[in-house]
């Protein structure tokens, strides 16, 4: 029988590697599909999307600083709390509009992170798959968090151009990078936080392979480096 | 090096599971993307598909019974000609509009099969995804073919309400079955067609199992069922 037991999904942004898994979703299955208004207008500005038929998934706006106990399509509470907030990020790649200058039209609701609690223990974690920098904000946010996932994208800043693969560096794509004075080791060290997860890592990032030095770097300094089906209880 | 061998791409409907795939392909790589101007409306009113960079993925009208020679990026031709007709068939899923009455506001465009010639030694083929009839012009186009690839959705027309996994029929979906009075089966008895292969088959339909009765019955009326990574040679 066609059957998928996800409930709900909540998109960080509007980039297509975060929304054309919703293509795969069966098109007739009840699902809340929660984002900010910025990620739901570029749903609803795509008909594709339709294919999600609306009388089955309903759509939820997100609403920054604002935390939303998640429902079940039935309007049950799931037991778990989101808190959306802004990071240091950039505007989806397919979105760009070069004639709004330098940052290329970004607003605060393009990048987003959640704070997500177990609504019965309390218990939390962070979900910071791009982030761009850390501001003294974010840092005092993160620090002595129980669990941090966080952006891994890349090593360093030019490693797709270095490998070949590609003309943009991190700060163009909106990504720190691991590595580096600027970077998610350093940014980290001090903050206190109990398990930190790097998640949303590109294929040119040597932390992939098990056996990098760079791997070894992260594993080091108390970093994870998820992989496919990987589970973790809090 | 990110690398894909695919010079052209050319699309035969707009339904989602015939253009969700240009959503995995290489943002930068060179390609150039065929469609009716109908499926070409289509990707332009959905900007997920700029992840195409336009700077480099080109869209070119293809027209009704109108032979085109494929190109690759630089202009060169790539030996194959197609020339895509409309056949019986169905607007996109999510494109319906019920207001236009019982066929949901399709038009010729919308279900395409292509005539595929190698431009070198004259042979060719027909590639049908979707196929709502089979009227007596489009049998007396397939009559004497050396290789026809064709629909192969459904073994029965109510066979997703059956098994439980849908409430449409396969006439509702635009597909005539394999099976049955106006099956394919008997559509193509005596068309004299050398190579037979369903493609574009469903999960529900029996034919997918080596050892089903109705694989044995597609078989004996010299059928085959396609699988991942078969080959062809004309």
């Amino acid at each position: 029988m066609r059957h998928s037991p996800i409930k709900a999904v909540v998109l960080t942004n509007a980039d297509v590697d975060h929304v054309a898994g919703l293509l795969n979703l069966r098109e007739s299955q009840p699902l809340n599909l929660y984002g900010t208004g910025r990620v739901l207008d570029v749903l609803a500005a795509n008909s594709v999307f339709n294919v999600l038929n609306p009388d089955f998934v309903e759509r939820r706006a997100l609403h920054l600083d604002d935390a939303v106990d998640l429902l079940d399509p039935s309007g049950a509470e799931l037991g778990i709390r989101i808190e959306p907030f802004a990071v240091p990020g950039k505007v989806a790649l397919w979105l760009e509009d070069e004639s709004s200058g330098p940052n290329f039209g970004t607003v605060a609701e393009d990048t987003i992170a959640l704070e997500v609690t177990a609504t019965s223990s309390g218990r939390r974690f962070y979900y910071v798959p791009a982030c761009a920098a850390m501001p003294d904000q974010l840092a005092t946010r993160l620090r002595g968090a129980a669990l941090v996932f966080f952006d891994g994208t890349l090593w360093q800043d030019d490693e797709m151009v270095v490998s070949g693969v590609g003309v943009k560096t991190g700060r163009r794509m909106g990504h720190m990078s691991v590595s580096g004075e600027d970077g998610t080791l350093a940014a980290f060290d001090g903050l206190d936080v109990s398990r930190k997860v790097f998640i949303h890592i590109n294929t040119t990032n040597p932390i992939l392979l098990d056996d990098s030095p760079e791997r070894a770097t992260v594993e080091q300094a108390g970093w994870e480096v998820s992989w496919d089906g990987m589970a973790i209880e809090l």
